[in-house]
């Protein structure tokens, strides 16, 4: 494991961090700034290198204020009093003593007087996806999805000293554990056996026994960050003298190549049936009588070339895979599964959430926004948009999600054969603003009614600020 | 096409070939002797060679008798009077004139009085799956799916003269139309394109513009035979003179090298994913910004990279493939669409359907049947059971199918590991028979209790006739 | 309870008064005979006037032979042999000892081997609807349905010397206790209390401590009959020296006056609502303050007020209350529930069953069967179908009911209003043949198409044999 | 119907209103002056005696700031910004020329840009159940509901001038059309026949010829009311010169005597089958043969009997109905219906949602609330809960409801047989504080425990403010 011990190491704090993020211009560089900001001192090229996916890391700053202002019991407080917290779905209350690991969820909404009370008694409070109700944390994720192509997510850990809330256990995703208030002892052990490296699915719940001796222990303490690939398996206990705050940054989860394998194979298989007639051959006639478990001992030279035959024809599949489809599909779950993005209050002036279309003196603004063939537009965001193709073409976007994770239904347009040039021209230009009649439609009307559209559903900013377009 | 137009064909009749059936002992043998006389004078191997999924063959006798016994008109009114035959589940009243093809089936029950009336208004009449109402043509059918080892149906068409009941259209099966009673005038073309050389799927009604010239035409009489394979398109109209009766025996739908590996691919990855780390590990942090449909035109380096890495996982995929355990899949399927066993008397006699356990006298009968150490047994088909494996071993079986496709739900008993090696024995030794005593099991009293099960499930027959095993 | 201890009481055999029932042209009174028959020495009158659904009856007749030919274990044998009986589904093998009822079912089909295993081990069993099986059973039933306006069914009992399949218990049903064979001990015990009497579901098993002492005790023998009410505890065991065979012939489950008022009262609220301005009005603004659980105990006048004002609108629905629509609820639900007629030879030959219309020599004979305006015309049975009206007029029949308790869906067609008082008429003059052309229809081709329609439905009967109609 | 054509009327604006509500202790007395200052100067006592349900009802005010501040254009146009309106599920786009009424819903949010280009071009915007947006809405709402006794819910109308965007038509429920901005002109008709007086159902869209002449003709002017019951036919224009806003407040959908009946009847039968044998005997053998549509013009005297019969058996439901039960029925159905309530910051600070546990300097404070014996409490509100008996006694409430329709699962608790009387004891005495020790129960300790729960849902508010219960 990389420990990175030496002395304090100061960095700005995040409320400046994100104002400055929103004066860079393209995304995926808002989300390498913040990501580099994160694990900093570590540099994401050493990170992506040397660490991701292979080892646990642990980065000490000696900084308790590093993190200040992504997430706070304060605002956990708040959160109680004030949103619609549930238990079971949004909070849940924990326990782990004496090798047994309990939940305690009451039925129905997550008041603080009740919640307070659990945490009294010695029990964990785990909010789930606190960015449904944290707009920072909100923002961090959204930006930081960006960076990952594959959905970012979070959970938050208040634990009481002198206890702990979780069995061992290794996950099915990237961790960044970043350690907000108080301190925490934990350790973490390598996967047990091959199988267990870079897993699919998490663990069941581990008894000390089962899972040797750590490769990693330290107590992470707020400002700190500790890393671990899916497949470590890793606990963490309160010191008897504080309480600990912790938000897990998660991502990667199903996003390896067996995951983008299962969308190709069903597609190359259709491919290769459709065009290689090797595929529509009958199976032998008497194949049931040599293949299967109940002749797989037995020697036949049937066997091997039915065997053979089989493996020529999956590795012909190769040839057929239909890759760009399937990573189409890909790329539409990770749409659905994105946040929202956050905008600046620079962005949403220049969006159509921004649109100065107001109601004035019992009448509408006569001056409506209009888009013009010189207006100067460009994506919101790099990865807000991706067309599909499936029966047509499609639009997948994720301007009109929910901070719930999947409480809206995937969103799309269709998008006529001949307006495709166009959108990919909008995509491939991000983040370079270009006008509406520079747009490669055949038709000149087709341009500001496409950009219209586009703009309405909250895909495109403008360059000029929306109330100077009149 | 291969045509036989030699001189009169002629054969056993079919009452004769069905008890001589009886004396062979081998299912196997029985299905190949009574396929030899369906395509007789053409021989098996030289059809399997050079016509089965290839092209058309044509085989007249100038024998109108030779197929008799099999199916008649007068079986069909039979049926129509004693059976719950009902429109649109077991009967199709159809007609097909100037290029329009209709069904006219009522609700309700088919009865002779208004399915003869539709009968000389011109219609077809097309009863689906005759095996269940026809005692010799669920005979026919159960013994020739021991040589198909795919699922063999039958329909049986009853055309007025002078009229045509389908569209032309190309069907998902290998066909064997074997004319019964009167004639009918045959045209079949060949494959359109490419793509529609042996189909997944049945095509649309075609109209005549859309399919070129026959390849083949002729005027079938009873006794003849003709064999298609799937995709070849196909019409039949009765000339002015003659009403036409034929039954199409059909096999080989979804039974293609495709289908298998439909089974095999997700299994396959399953394992590499198990297996083979390479697999597990996450796609690459950027891949959506240059793969997909969007980007498909996109020169980048990237891109071939990323597609030959998925190629190779592909390849990879060959060698983890579970062959055998996809085709157990597939004959797992094969049993349950499998119709159960016609038996002889004789073998009746030597199985539990004949067990003489009788009621008599107000008593059951004391000497009560009980396989004994000694009592020689073998199974009573090749293919009646099927070892496969999924979460523990199951023995999947037929003998308690329903003449009624799918009626029952598919038939399997759990078989604990210390009986697999038994149940092999009784697979692979067949059509021999062995003693209970010489079953590979590890506990002697274990021989008679498995042995036992199988013959209460109707799987097994004795050498020696049930009474005298007393 | 009635006992008839007389001496020997002798009737004819069954063939005999099945093949009289034929000679008998309303089925009403075919009905009526056979249930006179069942009953014998008792009459219908009597019975129905001082025994049914009041108390138990027993009638010894010291005859085994009165109900041969209605069932027997030979019958049984040969049954479990040749149909596709299933363990759970139509045989249940139970056993009671100490008190303690299990069944033993095993899955699958029950061959008799397996059976009679278990009828030797001491275990009864149960055959659930012999009529599916039985042609006499069907037949038997099938004509008392017609007395009884209410499903008619069955099981069969086969019980081992010295053992009891049943705790005691009791039945929703008034239930006809046919012995068929050997002897049973019988107890039947009074219901417990009020509540119990005539109740709507059956009980669960009782222990003896709770069902007090027998109010009848015998033992019945072959030929003998035990009625009893629904609500009437039971249990019979065999004696040491003889098994048993009974039949419970059932009927008049949930076919109470409670039952009919389930059907009516929705409807009569809805009429009720149309017609009456006073149901729609709206409820107090304040009623949720005196009315509920929380205030059954205030004193306050606003409660008694509330609580008349809602007993006066019960009692006006008895206005509105549509009864002929709510029975014909009823009667559509026993159409439903009915077992398809059993024909006679005769009756066969006079429907379209029967119609001769055959395919003889290539070709379907010329002469079909054609209703002309002088053919006399009549339903097949009395209660075959009924008018009901729901968004237009339906007649709903049982002709194509099958064997098996609702495997087919309701039957019915729609009537158009013009035909409705033809269909009236031929009810109400039932079992008077009437010609064709006396149907009162305003068009006269409407005539001939309406009956064309019933008799291809097998609801008429024709007079003259069809054959001679041509 | 009653015109108000007086000079100004004069009243408190709202926000004075709903501050003087949270004064009154008694959320009854809170309802009647809210519903008091909404009708005024009608006084409600006139209201409900001559008005309600009867007839349409006219206040005109010459006071367009009357109902300022429960709605305007100003914050629909804020609620389009800042919240997610969705078309079709929030927001429906309409329009009404030529007798032809249309919808133009585009799927997904409703950003302010859209939505007013289409009010520009004409269409009429209805906002559905502003409630969920607009807490002043919520507040008004919530506060009458407890008038009602029958959920009160609303939409708001914004027309633009010149046109309209409804088709005339009923609704189903009691409507008060509250003026806001602008004017528009009303017509109202009388229901068009007896059936249609007080309807259960909700009309289609009428043309001009099918309802006659007004009853009621007027311009509505901000500041003005029009009340008009379920069955009265109306349809609003805007006038050239002026847009139009207004709420429709409603209330009493499905409330009436017949709903309740719904409730009653099927437990009524219930009941009279346990007790009253003569719901349970047996119908006559034979009613299907003199009942039903086919028998309805037959002279019979059974049929008088048959009819009469079960006219009684109706009448005798009343004795049997279970009113109070099916009263909690339908109070159980309105506290799901019911928002939940608006605190006040004072009854905020006396309740669980004001308990001051907090999170401080990285602890929670020591000092937990703690309900006492002597603290006082009442109910937060007097119907907030209901208990009903239902397999066990169940306590309904609202206080967990969302402002969206049916957003949660109705909530309930289970009450313990002992705690009852301590239920009904805080019910009926609301408004009055009690202590805790004076609650009936029969263990001490039982009371603080029983509080507890309840306060912790929300349902108590202390009599001291809780900081100082400590």
């Amino acid at each position: 494991d990389t420990q990175h011990n030496g002395k304090q190491h100061i960095g700005p704090p995040l409320i400046t961090i994100l104002q400055d993020l929103g004066k860079i211009q393209n995304s995926k560089t808002r989300a390498f700034t913040l990501f580099e900001w994160l694990i900093s001192p570590v540099t994401p090229a050493d990170f992506f290198r040397d660490i991701w996916e292979k080892k646990p890391a642990l980065i000490k700053r000696h900084n308790t204020s590093y993190y200040e202002g992504l997430f706070s019991t304060a605002e956990f407080d708040r959160i109680l009093r004030e949103d619609n917290v549930k238990f079971g779905v949004n909070l849940d209350v924990t326990s782990y003593s004496d090798g047994s690991r309990e939940t305690h969820n009451p039925p129905g909404r997550a008041l603080p007087l009740v919640v307070w009370d659990y945490f009294k008694n010695g029990c964990s409070l785990r909010l789930l996806n606190p960015q449904t109700f944290s707009h920072t944390v909100w923002n961090v994720l959204s930006v930081l999805q960006e960076l990952f192509g594959s959905m970012v997510g979070a959970n938050t850990y208040l634990t009481p000293a002198d206890t702990q809330g979780f069995a061992p256990h290794y996950d099915d995703i990237e961790a960044f554990v970043v350690q907000l208030e108080g301190k925490k002892h934990w350790r973490v052990y390598a996967p047990r056996r091959n199988g267990e490296i870079l897993p699919q699915f998490s663990s069941v719940n581990f008894k000390d026994g089962d899972i040797g001796e750590p490769i990693l222990e330290t107590v992470l303490e707020a400002g700190d960050l500790l890393y671990f690939p899916r497949g470590f398996i890793h606990q963490g206990d309160c010191l008897p003298d504080a309480h600990s705050l912790h938000i897990t940054i998660s991502s990667y989860q199903r996003n390896s190549w067996a995951d983008l394998l299962e969308k190709i194979l069903p597609a190359a298989l259709q491919v290769a049936v459709e065009e290689d007639m090797e595929f529509r051959k009958g199976l032998p006639l008497d194949y049931l009588e040599f293949m299967g478990l109940q002749n797989s001992e037995m020697e036949d030279s049937r066997r091997s070339t039915f065997i053979e035959k089989a493996q020529t024809l999956i590795k012909k599949l190769a040839d057929y895979a239909p890759v760009d489809s399937a990573v189409d599909q890909k790329g539409k779950q990770f749409l659905h599964d994105c946040l929202p993005p956050v905008l600046t209050p620079a962005e949403k002036a220049h969006t159509v959430y921004g649109a100065p279309v107001t109601w004035e003196n019992g009448r509408v603004g006569d001056d409506t926004i209009q888009l013009e063939m010189d207006t100067k537009i460009r994506l919101l965001r790099g990865g807000i948009a991706r067309l599909c193709s499936e029966e047509g073409c499609l639009l997948y976007y994720s301007s009109d999600n929910s901070r719930i994770y999947h409480k809206e239904e995937p969103k799309f347009m269709e998008i006529d054969a001949e307006h495709v040039e166009a959108i990919e021209y909008l995509i491939h230009l991000y983040p370079k603003y270009v006008s509406v009649g520079s747009l490669p439609c055949d038709r000149e009307d087709d341009k500001v009614t496409l950009a219209s559209i586009l703009f309405e559903k909250g895909l495109l900013v403008t360059k000029e600020q929306l109330a100077l377009l009149r």
